[in-house]
């Protein structure tokens, strides 16, 4: 077997399998997902719907989207054990590393015994990760045990009402469903490229998730609204902003929540989430966060070509509706769960392991030294 | 950007980026670690030395080793809370979760906060997977909480030790050596990608043994000697052996244990490690297991022209020293994280975010049905 070298490190366009779940800037800007376009399914469907197209392959009619939002909100509760993991984990601990150790330890108490139960366990995690991260939050920094079994209809509704402890207003609930949404799924980007690797060893769900979840707590990855939330929060005015951005581009300083891997000229997850913050910032009378965003915007353009992608307008919609910033990544896993667990679905019905080449670049065979000779 | 479509599924052949730490079958039989050949440092080296070799850049002279040895020793401990937590994981679980869970858990309590830190994780980890295995086996199996900080000088000493409650002989504790040095490294596999890839989005090194762990765990990758033990452990002797191969051929049932993705003619592991299964068959007296796994040999290749792999001898060998058959696979961890790590440093020393693109096979565009006309 002669081994091919690859034109550009981190295999960038290089066709790694085949999926049917997603296209991503087939003509540089659009988002489909199963065929329906972000924009779309932003306006017109519940992300429950979309998290049912990816499990079950389809759009749900009424009586189906209703049997399965109840059995979504049966799922909600943690197993004892994992409620007595979630208490023994550090307030100080990165909040990846407990969904990672959440979907983990689940793994070890509700195994995937055979892949016919593969969509019984994508439920329960769609269902429990909003709890898992909740959980942890409230009873390590505020030493409460909650009630994660709420009756909330939806999974955004829930995991607002497990955090500010009240039910959200329509308009939160409805920018938590166009959020889990734009998030759920983007072809083959690092964390679901690292589910399908895992998947491919037909290893079990929690496995391949809990991988997954550790690609996404990467910087290069997940993250990058947490990044535009600490830039934003201390511009004080427009003026500010355009004061602060020009000095970090002069000093080359990275800049995140602009440009994307395969975009070339705009995310349409923006123009999405732009509009919600915009609601959002007048429904609490908010006169700088979504202006000084405005203002980034607007400065990345004029000065780079830069366009704001999915994350940067998230920064201001989440905290507008008083979410921490470290929460936000693990907003993104809630979502991207569907689409992960979609890709392990689709790597297992047609297989073959993945197990690229490397090309060598060490040392020329050469004897082991007696120690007393090194 | 126009993708490049490869020619073979699961990156078979191709060059998905480049390594200094290993080659595999260069001419079809080789293994070498840094330029080292593995049936060198079976024999002159010890785990301690190759784990050096991987996290230094360079065999130990014997100061270096010596404290090396020191510091290892001195990580056998388990925080409290993880101890809680691997009590909390039942008796039934799958081993390989349990130490997926265990590293998880780790990076909660021990974070890496920066990549400088990168060496003294691996030699946390190194050091204390043995004690995660066997503080939850002997808790949950027998109900003991058991001290995990002995003096033994070895990783392998150390495993056996907490396992069988007592110091193992001087023939077991280099068998547990060469097997730990046999399993180390090797190249691109399934596991070691994943924790390139995990690793190329700058996640923490927990993450990314995290995300290998799960992908091992996959009955296409690790665990091939656990399913060769179940194969052996019903054969009453060599006749029987060859009745019951013939029998699964006939019946195109699948044999774990041989053949290679890679190599060709022989797997360079095998070799090895079925001598010291041999040496240690005499040592317990055996005329069963020994014999029944040669006749296996003698029957895949006449048969087939199929070669044992470095999992089939492995799995009468460990046998042969008490060891558990569902603690095979985490032994495997033991030593390839070693492997796995140093992978994770490689490619974050020259790191560009690992995503290729896929294939689109799904549907065309098509907009959102309303819900009532679904």
């Amino acid at each position: 077997m002669v081994d091919k070298a690859l034109s550009g490190a981190g295999l960038r366009g290089q066709v790694a399998g085949e999926t049917s779940l997603c296209t991503v800037g087939k003509s540089g800007t659009g988002l489909t997902y199963c065929g329906y376009d972000i924009t779309d399914l932003a306006e017109n469907a519940k992300f429950e719907e979309v998290s049912y197209l990816f499990s079950r392959g389809h759009l749900p009619n009424q009586s189906e989207l209703n049997e399965y939002l109840s059995k979504l909100k049966k799922l909600r509760g943690l197993p004892q054990a994992l409620k007595e993991v979630l208490e023994r984990i550090p307030k100080e601990a990165h909040p990846m590393d407990v969904m990672r150790t959440g979907a983990s330890m689940l793994g070890n108490l509700e195994t995937e015994e055979s892949f016919d139960e593969a969509n019984d366990h994508i439920d329960r995690l769609v269902a429990v990760f909003p709890s898992i991260i909740c959980y942890w939050y409230k009873f390590s920094h505020e030493g409460k045990r909650i009630e994660t079994e709420t009756d909330d209809a939806s999974v955004g509704a829930h995991f607002l009402h497990m955090l500010t402890d009240k039910k959200p207003n329509e308009l939160h609930e409805q920018v938590m469903n166009v959020s889990l949404i734009l998030y759920a799924e983007h072809e083959f980007n690092a964390s679901t490229f690292t589910a399908r690797v895992c998947a491919s060893t037909l290893s079990d769900i929690h496995s391949c998730v809990t991988g997954a979840i550790g690609s996404l707590r990467g910087p290069l990855h997940g993250g990058a609204n947490e990044a535009a939330m600490e830039l934003i929060e201390n511009m004080k005015d427009p003026e500010d902003a355009e004061t602060t951005l020009m000095g970090m581009l002069e000093r080359k300083e990275k800049i995140m929540g602009f440009g994307h891997a395969i975009y070339r000229e705009s995310d349409p997850r923006n123009t999405i989430i732009k509009k919600w913050s915009e609601k959002l910032a007048a429904d609490v009378g908010d006169n700088r966060l979504y202006p000084v965003s405005v203002r980034c915007e607007e400065v990345m353009w004029r000065e780079k070509k830069l366009f704001c992608n999915a994350d940067f307008f998230h920064a201001s919609a989440y905290h507008f509706m008083g979410i921490p910033t470290k929460l936000f990544t693990p907003i993104f896993v809630m979502s991207r769960v569907t689409g992960w667990t979609a890709h392990v679905k689709e790597q297992r019905a047609n297989n073959r392991i993945i197990r690229p080449s490397a090309g060598y670049i060490g040392p020329e065979s050469r004897p082991v030294p007696p120690i007393s000779e090194r």
